[in-house]
């Protein structure tokens, strides 16, 4: 499958993206899911795509070429002219809803969904830095700082340590490092998801990046937080007492067990137990 | 939703459900999804329940009756005279099977999938500790010394934490701590989980157990757990280097950005950068 995180901070944008892409465990391949739109001092822009391949290849050839036309005499709106990064995001948007009236009726006779997941996000000179999430419909939600981040693909796994870290004031490199620690859970526990891992981050208003980077296996910053992660991880587990059961039965029984209720006891911390 | 674990060792078998069903955010109510079945020197049982509410209640009451007949002349087998764990789980598939013949249609009707999961295990003298996970055609897989344990509903976000600790080795209080943690972190990404939680922890041949607690959120043991694991995977988190960007550049760019490619760089660790 994908999994793809792109987070909003006061600081920057961080976007990360993985590169597995599967039809079916036996048809496993390497494609990349990100793509910078930049013109240095002016716009700094990117798309993570996740969902069917074909959709997501196919909008990102038409955006580059997408037109907005707004009524006559003014000038149609592309991601290259647009005066806002919501503009650009419509402009997304349109071209999501191009690809579908060319190829949804197809797919849907071949029982295929028309299945794309975007998160897209980046700042235009004149405006703040902004990101949006893109649904299949061509409509699109904007982050905000009590949601900093979007996810797309198999977000589950890899959420609760976003949840955990990440605020608007969460410096940029620290996001980064939480942004691979949530690529390091989601791949640890789902094969669908894998390496290489593209790696952006945008300082604000920088209107460019070059704080780019493919990370694979042998990535020596990877390998380190991989294998420091799991093992302090492990360290912290080992850390916290097991539960202690207390000898005393509570009143409220539980669950019918051949006709009867089953006395509960507790479980209590072993310091509290010596009391 | 839901989110149950079910966990087999060499030790013994732990089980763990959260109470929280909803239909929709604005019909959440409080469900017991646990429910045992002992008799003690004998046989026990413990069987946690995800999916349709109405199926399940069902399936529970139908079990205590459901009898499987096997030709002329044998006695009927029962949850409680069955000789083996898997014979009481083909009861069981019976009683799913039961449910969809009067159910299924009337729900398809009214658009709703005849959707239940089933986590089922426990010990029968004459034979060891067995796990199964039933699923809504009434068939069953069972756990192995490969995959020790079973979840069921929102399983996602609790399952990295059970893939770093679990082996059939572990110890019956660190298997149960480490159920817990899984379902703190789940409870904190997914609001359609939640409190109490109900635990049960059984020790091989023992064909019985009083190691049963029912957990609100001012259990001592868990509020521990709760505060002490969030804070010291955040030191954990924090104790890890961030990454340090490189200057030098790759050879391989990423992705096109306005008709170019866009070098990289690469980001490694902080005393590496040093040397």
């Amino acid at each position: 499958m994908t999994y793809c995180v792109g987070i909003k901070l006061n600081a920057g944008l961080v976007f990360l993206s993985d590169s597995r892409t599967n039809a079916g465990v036996d048809h496993i391949s390497t494609f990349r899911k990100m793509i910078v739109y930049e013109r240095a001092g002016d716009r700094f822009m990117v798309l993570l795509s996740a969902g069917n391949l074909s959709i997501s290849q196919s909008v990102r050839e038409i955006l580059q070429v997408e037109q907005l036309k707004e009524g006559e005499g003014s000038e149609p709106i592309t991601i290259w002219n647009a005066r806002s990064m919501f503009d650009a995001a419509r402009v997304l948007g349109q071209a999501v809803r191009r690809v579908y009236d060319r190829d949804a009726e197809s797919l849907k006779y071949a029982g295929v969904e028309f299945n794309v997941s975007l998160i897209f996000g980046g700042q235009i000179k004149g405006e703040g830095m902004r990101l949006f999430h893109v649904y299949s419909a061509g409509n699109f939600i904007e982050a905000t700082s009590e949601t900093p981040y979007f996810q797309i693909g198999e977000s589950k796994y890899g959420k609760p340590v976003l949840d955990r870290v990440i605020t608007p004031d969460t410096p940029l490199d620290e996001a980064a490092k939480c942004a691979l620690v949530s690529m390091d859970s989601t791949m640890k526990s789902n094969l669908s998801v894998g390496p290489p891992l593209d790696l952006v981050v945008y300082e604000v208003n920088r209107f460019q990046s070059d704080k780019l980077v493919s990370i694979d296996m042998a990535n020596p910053y990877y390998r380190m937080l991989h294998s420091s992660w799991g093992q302090k991880l492990r360290e912290v587990f080992d850390s916290l007492d097991d539960p202690v059961w207390d000898d005393a039965h509570t009143e409220t029984p539980l669950k019918v067990t051949d006709g009867q209720n089953k006395p509960l006891r507790k479980i209590t911390r072993a310091e509290e137990k010596l009391i």
